[in-house]
């Protein structure tokens, strides 16, 4: 029986990984779960797992909390601190990091410091402070597992083989809502029309980032550092019908591939069951459906300048991965709000990259000032940026 | 530094696998080489490669093979038993079975009880006597590396992994050159016309095999030993692009598949320096040059009437695998010197299957047998046929 902690338990993956523990209650058993302020439902998954401990990031529902779940053997708290202190009891053997954005930075680290095996599917914290939390996660020898289904595919590509002998990684992508959209169009694009993306059940945030391909290259930067590849041999195809999750070319020309239906239970399953695989019943590929193929493209980065505004982040190194994030969650939220327009997510972005002073070997309380100086940077320049569409 | 024989070193996959060790002189040596007749091309690879021992089958070539290696410090012998003598030399490490046909199961089976690592070319060996072969590696713990690229892709993806865990096996086929032909079509075809394989350089019967898909079907039944599953776990799929060269579908639904361009020369290299890779200069998949994408139909064995002979014999087991092989063999050799049409290759086999005597338990002197009577049966069967084109 492994006892699992869920950052983030209230989210996309935090419900599904709720529901492979679900199928498989005689392996794993909820121990403690966290939300950033969705207290109803954080409720409802406290009352039907039962964990030890509940946290609820937002003070002020607290005590909502504590009569939601009154009268059950489940211990409540409120506040950032109490996440990083939860991660740390002995009893938990597995922590998936599934809360969004850079708010995962400090409790991942916590769990790492007590030693915990990390099932990754907060990009965010690999990409502000991935060479900081790999080389914490060496020295604790802690496993950082990806739930990522790209990197989960490249996990799986690597098994059995040996790192060193790696050419390049193919990282695929959907390509996002606005693959076929001519380019002068995307200027109107409207929070509405891109939260509908077309394959998987995703947040909001992660959704706009999957529209911009700003997902991918945190995806590019968190493969970086999950894989310690230099960015110049990791690649990025454009894949739209998701089947391929990932490859991986070795040194003789060799690729391996994962393969699978776009079902985000998979690579949280196997995150939590890694080195074996278990039963499941997710839908399996039906080859025999595919009728457009599988095809791929390369990656329009005049279109979408985010990817290598993401690129350049990675290439410069530092703390400028963190200015990209900050600047993204900053204008990610004013595009969500209606204040800015589609194109206007990079320019702000780049703004920052420009007008931040460029740190080449932060430490933490360096991101954390560069995330501060970034947001209220990105916050000022929006708010003097004429509406565009 | 690794010590190879290569049997049939004159065929496609021998001259394939000396090109391998022509760009790797460093790590491999060629100990021994063997052929069948062909006299010319083994003398001028003796020359080059200076192996210790040449054999060759055709005993009224032997003089001329003396001739041609005079003053060189190589031994030559002649005949089948002195091919059997050879694989048994202790300098040897791995043995490349790369003979054509039936001819390879008595070598392989030496190499096998002398301990080498046997490098798997000749599908002939596993497809008449896959249970009595692999039972005699597991007695002398020797591993058997398969050498055609959709074992190999199986071999690859299943590193790493528990091979309990298996659902499936994805064989992946080109389809050959008939798969779009109308199946009334097929009875006019000739030698000459099958003779053009779209995607690999392979010799004259491997490549009939091709165009009836009795090669998928060999390759089936190959699977079933080489990775011990039953049948009803090995499904085919068309995937006339040959890039995914096979794929393993897991109990969790995650699918890995080995991709790479059709060149024969990976899996060759891959088996002679596993569990490591090396690099090679062979040419990289270039995922933006698939413009029709990579498809996959279910294979029509009403028009392929071989591919189900094939799962037929092997559901049905014991000798009748070696019946399909013997049949096969003396049908392909007709049909290429132009005495019988294209579908009355599997005409000849579903009748030697009814004809022939089962044996459920047959031994490698019952192997013998049947594969006698099978080529005497088919023989006599082919010259009461009447042409039909």
């Amino acid at each position: 029986m492994k006892n699992i902690a869920i950052l983030g338990s209230t989210g996309s993956i935090g419900c599904q990984t709720l529901d492979v523990v679900r199928s498989h209650a005689d392996e794993f058993a909820v121990y403690a779960i966290s939300a950033r302020s969705s207290v109803d439902l954080l409720i409802s998954q406290a009352r039907e797992f039962l964990p030890k401990v509940v946290c609820i990031a937002d003070e002020s529902k607290l005590t909502q909390l504590r009569d939601g779940l009154e009268g059950l053997p489940v211990t409540c708290y409120g506040g950032d601190k109490a996440i990083e202190e939860m991660v740390e009891h002995t009893e938990i053997d597995i922590v998936v990091a599934a809360m969004v954005g850079y708010a995962g930075l400090r409790p991942t680290i916590a769990a790492i410091r007590a030693g915990k095996t990390i099932a990754f599917a907060n990009k965010e914290t690999l990409v502000v402070a991935g060479e900081l939390v790999c080389a914490l996660a060496r020295e604790h020898n802690v496993s950082l597992l990806p739930v990522d289904s790209e990197h989960s595919a490249i996990f799986q590509s690597l098994m059995g083989e040996d790192s060193g002998q790696v050419e390049k990684l193919l990282l695929t992508a959907s390509g996002g809502p606005f693959r076929l959209m001519p380019a002068r169009q995307l200027a109107s694009v409207t929070a509405g029309v891109a939260l509908k993306h077309p394959n998987l059940l995703m947040g909001a945030k992660i959704t706009i980032d999957s529209a911009t391909m700003m997902n991918k290259g945190f995806e590019v930067i968190e493969a970086k550092w999950l894989f310690s590849m230099p960015v110049s041999k990791i690649e990025v195809l454009v894949h739209p019908q998701s089947i391929i999750h990932s490859a991986v070319q070795f040194i003789d020309g060799s690729v391996k591939a994962q393969l699978g239906m776009p079902d985000m239970r998979l690579p949280i399953q196997f995150a939590l069951t890694y080195p074996r695989r278990e039963k499941s019943d997710f839908p399996r590929i039906d080859f025999f459906s595919l009728t457009d193929g599988l095809t791929f493209y390369k990656p329009d980065t005049e279109k979408f300048q985010c990817l290598k505004l993401a690129y350049e982040a990675t290439r410069m190194g530092g703390n400028m991965p963190c200015v990209l994030n900050a600047a993204n969650e900053v204008a990610v939220a004013a595009f969500l709000k209606g204040q800015i327009g589609f194109l206007q997510i990079p320019c702000l972005i780049e703004y920052a990259m420009e007008h931040i002073s460029f740190n080449a070997t932060p430490d933490l309380e360096a991101y954390m000032e560069t995330d501060k100086q970034t947001r209220a940077l990105t916050e000022e320049r929006r708010e003097n940026l004429k509406f565009e569409i």
